[in-house]
């Protein structure tokens, strides 16, 4: 199976003032992009407030993203739920309209106790797009599953045929590099924290990734992977160092979904409000964000439109 | 705002073999309530895997069980969801189609982390549905939320017109003590673990309830209440104790959505299997739970048809 | 053998200052503990900051308390610590001095996974005062030992001859009353949380039980026990009612270790300072405090000297 | 002030049979550990089970290390317990008897829940042997104290003189870099998770660590940091993926301090049992440890006598 080399972003979903998806910026988010460096998206996923969205609304957003695509730029589609039958039904959309791929995260309810509930909830999802590659989300800060990743991966591998790999979003590099390693490194896994890219290129990770911060920072991210890649070692500190400080600023803004949205609007792309529960930046927030991400010179490093 | 009295059950949904769901049973299952003394339903809950349903089930299982409910007999729709959207669209569909009153827990994903966000989450939901009373289903093991409920209390205290109460599902008898006094009483405060109602009778709590293992020891549970009220404390005990061994059976049986859900069947009333990622009992386990529940004389004591 | 009737008191432990140790309110302390209603004190425990106290000073303050005891009033000593030989010591030592029981809480530090290692845990130290009963503190939100008590049960039962109960500081009603029930109720469940007195009660639990607010509020705390037991539940709800007011002030002060010690300055007893890490009730903080007891009529109804 | 260039070792403290501690191999366990390539001992910490250790034999220990320390091989004493007073004990002694630097990890009772909680612990600690670098040891999976570091080291900044850096046994490489920026780099920031030092490396980090699976597996860790430092990716990668297949197998063993301390045994020096409450290794699963570790051919790759 076709490994990812180079960043997916994971887009936010552009929203109008009332709350209803606004479909209009994506041909032009899709192509900026692109010109930053990223391979593709990974759409629907938790900086894309999937969770938050109706079925309808999924498919909506799918058919579109695929649309606009432009050339050698993946479609990715986070299909999961609560609901397997409608995670299924979501499935048989994107492969049908044309995505490269699907993912699903854990169910966060019921919580995810067992690699066989994970693995049987997995591939009910997979079979419904037969002729895509499959991904396992592993954020289980988000969702609570906190399973051993090598243990699920024997227990896929032969079980699901278009089991591909997984994005791994958590902290351990020790099981990420286990996953890596397993089965003379027949799946694809895909690094999922920003923060940690170079640190993963090093134990040999990190050939390809899903960012978040990649919307307005990926630029500085796929630096990373080129300085390491042509040896130049103090480039990529300095790039990671930098992407570091990024992040602490979204941190003090209820992190990438909420501050990070806002920040695209801030660097000219205005995708609107975030869904409830989340707190929307207020004016006063939003001031108090770009001062802060002008302290650090952010303006002239991000990504551009 | 009325309070209820008396225990209102969180019935199972039922499926066919192939995982579609199953009206057929409704009517029945509704009358065999109401004989052994339950006062009304919350569907689409926990117990009826209503997170595993699509909207379309939702609102199909909402019309059942409206119509065929018996006279006096409540009928509350559980309406949460990941998606405030489609929540508060699952409430103007209650309120239309006649329920008596709605619910909602708090979403398992993104977790909720404050009190205004939770508020905030109700109030668009509770608006769709103005004129029925709406209930905050607090059970923070299923998804995380465990925010004080006093402070809640305060903050939708005359921000949501129709707020009515919490469904407590929790152990800290002291906090419901405390919901319970809040301004002087004003909220419902339904008591939600079926394991110490006779505790939770004694704090002045408890006129009114919400079980799970309501759907086949009902009778044992509304006896603990009658008892108490008589001044019977000897046989409410006795039921007490009788209740928590039934439970003891279904915590072998992976809790009541799997195992309770399965003792259905084993008296008479065949709901089917759960949705994945739940792992249904197989034929071993269900003569396991047989035997468990004929060690303790169930069969003898249970609800009946 | 004997089982606890009424209630024990965990006092606090008084410091000079400096933050030496000081003996010399022990004897007063003790006398109004009994005027009060109380039974005997369960010292070094989690109110007597006996974690952080040195060996030295845990056997000087359970001497200090023997001999301070007037008569029927039992001296319970917490012998548990991270090191099972300082505690076996401690045990030893015990009961050498005189004291009428030892207890031990499980150990923070290697956090405790198994029900094994806890058995074996508490049987090298019970087995260091043989002649006297061992109770086994359960109160997993300080060292996080969510371990099953029904097992921990059956695994001492016959293994530790001089195994006599727990002191039960969780929510769990449910589980309390399984051990309650327990091989005909031969172990002794002391009910420790002063919130739920009357619940317990109800379920035919708490005819003992070690309190923390009993140090300041003990008469109320003794009198809903009494108001239940000559059937008088309307004075037991109002006592168990105006408990929980008291517990709510205290959550505004860092809980019964730092908030509840500077109360019994309050009611005329100064025990000193907390032990680092704790943090000391400032002066400002001090006066809100008598405020807000000020509000509930506190010292009308507080322990008197 | 200093920093530590390359690998500490946190060693195991030798038990004999009936549990007391043994000295008599400290000597020639000393010699083993700076033949192997590491720069000192890490003694008292959790490898050493020093939370269950009296204080006297805390204070032996520290003095037989001290006198055994081979030329240019540090002694740094972990002097951390729930008891502060104890603590600072143990700091005076530690300067007294001349060890090169001590260090402390949050107290596991009374759980630290503020940052300024734990800069006082600290700070009281370090003034007892201000003459050394005090190190702060963060391992929150091990005590709960899982605080914002940044923050710590911002308050401990001018306030603890002797404060010398930070032990880091946690996963957030993220956070772990952030600490070793702060100040222009001030701070000695010690890496604590051996299964990742080349990751910590590629950072600018790990130039100074502290492992457990030093004790047996110490040439190839710090084979790791040479290979890295001369250049040699490919060596370093191999070196890391191995230790962590060593790692991968003593996680099927109750982890280092039970499963790692048995390996001792199996190159040649028998340390012992473990204390209570941790479980030791049957024969049983001794002879299943040697076979997983001559399946990774473990024998001719650990560390020589």
């Amino acid at each position: 199976m076709e490994k990812i080399i180079g960043l997916i972003d994971a887009p936010f979903t552009p929203f109008y003032e009332n709350g209803d998806i606004n479909l209009e910026p994506i041909p032009a988010y899709a192509a900026m992009l692109q010109k930053n460096g990223l391979k593709g998206v990974f759409i629907n996923g938790s900086s894309g407030e999937g969770y938050m969205l109706t079925k309808e609304e999924r498919m909506l957003l799918a058919e579109t993203w695929i649309k606009a695509a432009p050339e050698d730029f993946k479609v990715i589609v986070h299909v999961g739920s609560c609901c397997v039958r409608e995670s299924r039904q979501l499935a048989e959309h994107a492969q049908k309209a044309g995505a490269w791929g699907i993912g699903a995260m854990a169910p966060p309810f019921p919580k995810i106790g067992r690699v066989e509930e994970l693995a049987k909830y997995c591939e009910e999802i997979a079979a419904g797009a037969p002729a895509l590659p499959f991904y396992y989300y592993h954020i289980p800060a988000f969702n609570g599953a906190f399973l051993p990743m090598v243990k699920f991966l024997e227990t896929v591998d032969g079980r699901i045929p278009n089991f591909a790999g997984i994005k791994y979003t958590f902290e351990s590099l020790y099981e990420y590099n286990q996953c890596r390693l397993y089965g003379g490194g027949k799946f694809d896994m895909l690094h999922g924290q920003d923060e940690t890219i170079l640190p993963c290129l090093a134990i040999g990770g990190a050939q390809g990734g899903i960012g978040g911060t990649t919307n307005y920072n990926g630029k500085n991210l796929v630096g990373i992977i080129e300085a390491w890649k042509r040896g130049d070692l103090e480039t990529a500190r300095k790039l990671q160092d930098y992407s570091q400080l990024v992040i602490n600023v979204i941190c003090h803004f209820r992190g990438n979904i909420v501050g990070g949205k806002r920040i695209m609007k801030l660097i000219g792309m205005d995708l609107g409000p975030n869904r409830t529960p989340f707190q929307n930046i207020t004016p006063d927030e939003e001031e108090q964000l770009r001062k802060e991400l002008e302290e650090i010179q952010f303006f002239e490093h991000c990504n551009t439109l």
